[in-house]
């Protein structure tokens, strides 16, 4: 039991690991891959309302990568839970770009499907300054 | 498993709406009701960094509970998912308070146990006024 915890939350940080990496490199494709692509994903950017729907979501990332920001993550203070065929990653994205620096704090939550643990859920939002520790 | 799944979502929309009744009736024992007395309990909230731990996040709503706002929620676009044991909710918190007022969109996570669907997570984000839908 304890094993399977263990090799499941490891698969939802490597799941995680594998949608910063793609968002870094800029790649759609593998962007989409991490996805669900389905009625229930679901995205709040920070700063914005929620998008729900795959259709919603997917375009605002493929805006985001096609747009001028090169983005550079510096992934700190993470934590996996994992219950059952659900798991939610909390994280500190501390970014760096060509437009500035700063830090979002956020949550992803990833269900296990037939074809391995996919995002459901992201929410970003900046940490203030004065906030950040 | 239709109405399973129904029953579910209702009684995880239930336990959300109990989480902002507890939150604007100032109801620190209600509130704290609601959350899972756990260290994967996590918060984030408006600008604010994860806050990791029950220690931490019920200081963190003691503290809001005991300041000087007097916050009235009317929550709008809220969506409800469950997978198994665990449940998301996604929704706009728009606030009215003696401080202003503004819309955070927030995402929440809540886990069955043996007493009933119990948040475990709580991410909040201010949506900014242009971005307003």
């Amino acid at each position: 039991m304890d094993a399977d915890i263990d090799a499941d939350r490891a698969a939802v940080a490597a799941a995680n690991q594998a949608f910063y990496d793609a968002f870094e490199a800029g790649s759609k494709e593998a962007l989409f891959e991490i996805w669900e692509h389905s009625d229930r994903a679901q995205c709040t950017h920070p700063g914005w309302p929620i998008l729900r729907g795959w259709d919603d979501v997917g375009a605002s990332w493929a805006a985001i990568i096609d747009g001028p920001q090169q983005l550079q993550f510096v992934l700190t203070n993470e934590r996996v839970e994992v219950e059952g065929d659900v798991g939610w990653v909390t994280v500190d994205e501390n970014l760096l770009s060509n437009m500035g620096g700063g830090t979002v704090s956020a949550v992803n939550v990833f269900t296990r499907m037939a074809d391995g643990w996919k995002m459901v859920s992201h929410h970003g939002s900046s940490v203030l300054p004065d906030l950040r520790r």
